[in-house]
C-alpha cells in the first residue's frame, strides 16, 4: 500500500483528509502534527487520541520548535521583520519549517505522498507545495479539500457517516497558535473597518501592574531575561511571553497582500515577539553604523516578504542570512523595557558595544574627536556637489 | 553699513549672536524669527519686544508653516517617514524649512552675511550651512557660538555687560516645538539606558476617556477630521494634534546617527504627526500594491536620512517626490482610530480604492478570479527556477 | 458570429490559428499585426496578401511605434535599462506593447475574445495574457498552439488541408525584428556554450571605415543626430540605427531568467539601442549627482525586470516612470561616439549642464571652493563613526 | 627622534617629503612603499637606490599583492564591480589597502607620525586620512604637500638645494599602476569632450591574431587559465592580464565623483580585470537565481562606491562581504573567451551547476516541469493584483 503523509492538526479539515486518503483512495496514512510551539501537552494527547481512532496507519508529532527557531525565528529577530510594518508573520513562518518538516519525514519513510488540508483560497496552500516541489520533487501532493471543494456541511456528514465524532461546532474566531505569535480571524477582519472585540483575542487582560523587565541579546539572540540565562533562546522567548502576554501587548490587525494577488486582513497577538524585536532594534541603534542599519532594513524587508510568499528554499534567502549574521557581531547588552497594560515602553539601553559611548563624546556637547572647524571643512566638502549642481543649473 | 541675517530665536545664544554681530563685528543686524508652527502668539510677541530692546536693524517674523507642509511635510506623509522606525524629523525637518527661508530673506534683502547660533556640537550647524552655501553661495555664514566657545555663564556676563536683562536660568529640559513634533532633551537623554519622566513631557496627560476619531485622507494629504473638511491640511494637522495630545500619545525617544557621526538620543511627543503617519500608512496597505509599497518603503527610508542630514537640495529629493506624489493618486479614504491614553489603535478603513473589495473576492474564501488548480499551476511556476536550483545542486 | 482578435504575425503559428478559430471554432477573426518598427513596406504587403487570402473577417496593421516610444521605449533609455547588464529588451518591451494594442482594438471593436499564437513554453504568452486579463478582463483569451499542442508538421498538414500555401521551411535562425533590437535564435544558443555564428547576425558587416558621429539628447530624449534635429526620437533612433548596424555594432548573447523560472539565451543585435543607452548613462555621469545615479541605478533594474516579466500595468511602474522622468531635467548635451566594425567608444560630451564644469574646479587641480583644511575637517568627521566604531569594539 | 612612516613612491612629491619631514621636521624617516603589483623589479631597484641616497631612516618594500587580492580584489570579483558600469576601481582599490598597510607597519615599529604626499584636491588623501584616523587614532597624519601648497618648481628647487638629482620632468601622462589596472591622466582628461590618444595607453597594441582562451572560476574565484590550475588567484589574474593586454582591451575612460564631490574623469586600461569581472558575472548568469542577481547588483553597487569614498573599514562592508561570498557557492565553471584587438566576446559557459541545464527543459521547448496550463494559472494569480486595481480604479 502506498504511504501518505498528512499534515495533521486534529481540526474538521484534516481529520476529512485522514479518513478521505484511507477509505476512499486507499492510502497508508502517517498523520503528522508538526509542533512549532503552539499546542500544550494537554492539546496534543487530545489530538493523538483522536488521530488514533481514526484507524489510520500511524500518528506523530514532530517537535521543532528548536529548528523553528534556528532556521527561522533567529532572522526574523535578526533582521526586525514586521511586514508592513506590524506584523512578525506568526504563521507564514510557521508553515514554512511545517512544510520542510514533513517533506523530510516524508523522504524518511519512502512515502509516496503529501497531503496538506489547505483550500484554495489561501497563502498556505503555496507555501506547502512551494516546499514540498523543491525538497521532494518526486513525491506526489495530494490536496483534497482544494480539489473536492466541499461545504464544512458535507465534511461533517462525510465524517459522521465514518462514526467520527467530534465537536462540529464551529468557533466564532479560527485561533492559530505558535511560539511566534496567534493569530485569529473572524467576523471583523474580512471587513476593511471593523476592530477584533475585547473578547476575540485568546489571551485576556489579567496583569495591570507596571513591571521593568530586562532582555540581554548576545549577538543578537536573546539570551537571558531579568538577570537569568537561558542556553535555549527559545526558553528565553517563552519566558517574555509569559511575563509580557497577560499585559494583552503586541495585539493588532495585520493588512497585506497574500501570495496570490488579494489583500488579506488578520489579527494576531504576539506580546513576546514584537517585545522581543523593538527590544533587538533599539540595541541595534546603539550598536550599529548608519550604513548598517540602512542595509538591514532593505533587505529585511525583502527577507520578510520572500518568506512570508513561501521562497524559503530560494539560495538568496541562505545569503540574506549571511547578511544578516554578520552584522550580530556585536549587537550584545541589555535592553530596559516597562511593561503597562496594552502597551510597553523601551526605556533604554546598556552595552559595552554601545556607540554612544560618552568616552567619545556626548551629542550636543564638543566632542573630542573634532572642532567646528572640522565641521566648517566637512560642511563645504559634504554639500560641495548640490552646490554645484545649483550653479550650473541656476536660472539667475 | 553690511547687513546680517541672523536667525533669530530669542534665546541666550541668539541674543548674544545679535549684540555681537552688531557691537563687535559692526554689522547692520536683520533678526529673523522662522515660524514653523511652534510658536504662540503670546511667545511671538515677548520674543518681538526682546529683539525691538536690543537695538539692531530689524525684527521680522517668517511665518512659514504653510511653505513648510508643502516642501517638506506632504512628503514625510506620503513617504511614512519615521527615522529609525520611531521619529518623525520634529526638529530636522524644521531646520531645512527654516535655512531655506532665511536664505531666501538674505537674498531678497541684498545681505552680505548669515548669521545663526548653533554650536560646533550639533546637527543643526550642518544643515544651516548646507542650505545657506547653497543657495547664497556668495554670502558670508558667520555662526558666534561656534567660533567663540563661550560658555553658558560668558555669554551671560556679556549680554548683562550690554543691559540685556532676560532670564538667564537654563530649564531643566530643552524643548523644541514645532508643527511635526516637540523635542525634548534633558540629563536622562545625555545617557544610553534612562527614559524622561513623567515631568519632562510638555503636554500633560488630561483626557482620559476613550474617543474614536476618523481622519480622512485625499491623494495622500489630510483633507478631514472627523467630518470636516480642511482646505488646509496644515489645519488638520493641528486639528489632529489638538485632540490627541492631551491623551499623551505618541511620546518616544529617537536614538540615531547624527550627520556629524556620534550617537544622539532626544526625546519627542508628536501625537499629531504619529497618528497621521501610522493612517495614511494602513490607508495605503488597503490602496496600494505589493511593490508599491516596497519601493516606497527603500525609498522613503533614504529619503528621510537624506533629509535629516541636510541634503535637502540634492536634486535626487525631488526625484524621490516625484516618485512619492506619484504614488498617492488613489490614496483617498477614511481611517477610524481610537484614542486612549498613552496609546491610540488604528480600527480600519473605508476606502473605494480598497483592494480589499469584497468584489473582488475575500481572503480565506473562494475567489471568483481564479481555482484551486490556477493555484498550483501559479505554485509550479512559482517554485520553478528554486527547485532546479535544488536538483541540479542536490548532494544526493 | 462572435468575433475574435487574432496577433497575426503571418507565421506558421498564427496562420493556423487565424484558420482555426475560424473554420474549428467558428468565430469572425480579426487579425491584427501591430508594428512596433520591425516590419518593412514589403513585408507588410506580403503579409496583409496572405491574410486576406486566408477568407478571414478583416485584417487591419496597427502602426504603434511613436506609442512604443512614449509608453516604453523613453523609460528604457532614461532607465539606461539593459538586463543582465547586456539586454535592452527588445522584444519584451515590443510584446507588452503589442498586447496593450492588441487588448484596445479588442475593446473597441466589441470583441468577444482575443487570440495569441504563443506556445506554452515561453515567455509571451505570460505577457500577452498578463496584459489582456488586466486591460479586458471580461474577454475570452484563446491559445490555440498552446492548447493544441501540435507539432509544426500537424499544422503544415491543417494548412495543407485548407488549402493554404506558403513558405513551410524552417529558417535556421529565428528572427524577431523591432525597432529596439533584433532577435535572432538558434541551435547555438540552446546550449550555454556556443556563440551566433557571422551568419547568423541579419544585419552583416559592411563598413569598415571609423566615423564620429554626434548624439544629442534633450532632458533625455535623443533629439539630434550629426547635428540634425529630429522633433520625433523614432526617428533619431532610426538614424543612428541606420547609421551603426552597418558596422555590426551590438552584437551580443543575452542569458537570462524567464518568467517561468527556467534560463533562457538569445542573440540580439541592437547597435542603435546600445549606441544610445550607452551616450546617455555617459551624459548622465556629467550631469546628475551621485544620488540621483545610485538610484536611478538600483530602480532601472527593477523596472527592467519587472517589464520583462510582463508587469508592465503595475501601477508601481508609472511611480518609477515619474522617478526617471523626473532626474531627466538636465540631462541635455551632445555625446561623441566613434563607430568602428564590431565596436564604439565614447569619446565625450558637450553640455552646459556639466557638472564636471572647469567653472567650478578641475579634478586633481587646487579647488576655488574648499582648502586642504577642509578636507582634513571633513574627513574626520566623515569617517568619524567608523573610527569610533573601531575604538569601542577593538580587542586590544 | 620621533619615528614617521611615510607613504614612499620614489615620485617627486615624496621624495620631497621624506627630505623635508627630515630636514625641516627632525623626523626619523622610514619610507615605505607599498606594492600592489603594479611595480617591476627593475622599478623597485631604481626607487630603493634613489630612497637610499635621500639619507632617511630606512626604506621598506611591503609586498601586499595576496592581502590585496584577499581582502579587496576578490569581493570586487564576486560584486562584479565597476563603477558606473565602466571602472574597476583600480585606483580607488588600490589605495585603502596601501593605506591599511603603512597603517599597520607605523603601529608595528612604534611610529609617532604617518606621512603622505596626497595634495589637497584629490581622493587619496580622504582614503589615507580615513584609514589612519581609524586604524592608528593616536598618531599624527602629515601632509606636506596639502599642507605647504607648493608648486611644482619650487620642490624641484628645494630638491636641487638639498643636492637630489632626478629627472625632473613631467611626463605627458601620469600612470598608476597595479594588479587591478593602470590609470592614465593627461591633458584630454582634464576636459568633459576628448578621448586619449592612442599613443597615451601604457600598452600598446601587439597582438591581432584572435585568440580563444577559457577561464576557469571556483566558487566565483579565478583558479584556472585555459586549463592550467593557478592555487593562488593572483597568478592567474596576471596571466589573463599578460594575454589579453597586447590586444588593446580594457580600454576606458572613467567619469564619476570623486569624494570631495566635483566630477573627476580619469582613463584607465584593465584587459585582465574587465575580462575577469565580465567572464564571472557570465557564470552567475547561469548559476544564480533571480533574486540572488538582482542584490548582488544592488549591494554591489554600493560596495564599490563606498570603498571608493575610503569607507573600507565600515563594518558594513564586512556585512556586505559575508552576503557576496555566501552567493558564490556555486559559481564554479569555465568561460569561454575570444579576444580580438580592441575588445572581447564571453563566447559561453560550462558548469555542473549551469541552471539552464537541459535536462530540466530548454527555453522555447515544452518543459518535463510543467503545463501550458500551470502557465494560464500561473499568470492569473500573477497578475491578480494588477487586475484587481484596474477594476478598482477603472474610470469606467
Amino acid at each position: 500500500m502506498k504511504k501518505v503523509v498528512l499534515a495533521y492538526s486534529g481540526g474538521l479539515d484534516t481529520t476529512f483528509c485522514a479518513l478521505h486518503l484511507s477509505k476512499d483512495l486507499g492510502y497508508e496514512v502517517h498523520a503528522v502534527l508538526v509542533n512549532t510551539g503552539g499546542f500544550s501537552k494537554d492539546e496534543l494527547e487530545s489530538i493523538e487520541s483522536r488521530a488514533k481512532s481514526l484507524g489510520i496507519a500511524s500518528f506523530k508529532i514532530l517537535e521543532v520548535v528548536d529548528t523553528y527557531y534556528q532556521e527561522v525565528i533567529k532572522y526574523l529577530v535578526f533582521g526586525n521583520v514586521l511586514k508592513n510594518a506590524t506584523y512578525p508573520l506568526s504563521v507564514s513562518a510557521e508553515r514554512i519549517l511545517q512544510a520542510k518538516s514533513l517533506a523530510e519525514y516524508a523522504k524518511s519513510i519512502g512515502a509516496k505522498a503529501v497531503a496538506h488540508g489547505s483550500t484554495g483560497a489561501g497563502n498556505d496552500q503555496v507555501r506547502f507545495d512551494m516546499i514540498f516541489q523543491t525538497i521532494v520533487p518526486d513525491i506526489e501532493i495530494i490536496t483534497p479539500i482544494r480539489d473536492l471543494k466541499l461545504s464544512r456541511q458535507e465534511e461533517i456528514e462525510y465524517l459522521k457517516k465514518h462514526g467520527v465524532s467530534m465537536n462540529f461546532e464551529k468557533a466564532a474566531y479560527s485561533i492559530n497558535k505558535g511560539i511566534w505569535g496567534t493569530s485569529v480571524g473572524g467576523k471583523e477582519t474580512l471587513t476593511s473597518s471593523e476592530f477584533l472585540p475585547e473578547e476575540a483575542w485568546p489571551t485576556q487582560v489579567t496583569e495591570t501592574t507596571p513591571k521593568e523587565i530586562k532582555l540581554t541579546f548576545v549577538q543578537g539572540e536573546l539570551k537571558g531575561v531579568d538577570g537569568v540565562a537561558f542556553e535555549n533562546p527559545v526558553d528565553a522567548i517563552q519566558k517574555v511571553q509569559s511575563l509580557a502576554a497577560p499585559y494583552g501587548i503586541g495585539r493588532d490587525i495585520h493588512v497585506g497582500d497574500t501570495i496570490i494577488g488579494i489583500k488579506g486582513r488578520v489579527g494576531f497577538e504576539a506580546a513576546g515577539p514584537i517585545i522581543i524585536i523593538k527590544g533587538h532594534q533599539l540595541l541595534e541603534k546603539h550598536t550599529l553604523t548608519k550604513w548598517q542599519m540602512f542595509w538591514k532594513n532593505q533587505l529585511s524587508e525583502f527577507y520578510g516578504n520572500h518568506l512570508h510568499e513561501g521562497h524559503y528554499l530560494d539560495p538568496v534567502m541562505r545569503n540574506l542570512e549571511a547578511f544578516l549574521s554578520s552584522t550580530q557581531e556585536f549587537v550584545t547588552g541589555d535592553v530596559r523595557v516597562l511593561l503597562q497594560p496594552y502597551r510597553f515602553t523601551l526605556l533604554g539601553i546598556h552595552s559595552e558595544h554601545d556607540l554612544m559611548s560618552s568616552k567619545f563624546g556626548s551629542y550636543g556637547e564638543m566632542n573630542k574627536g573634532y572642532t567646528g572647524e572640522d565641521v566648517k571643512g566637512f560642511t563645504r566638502i559634504l554639500g560641495n556637489q548640490t552646490s554645484i549642481f545649483h550653479k550650473v543649473n541656476s536660472h539667475d
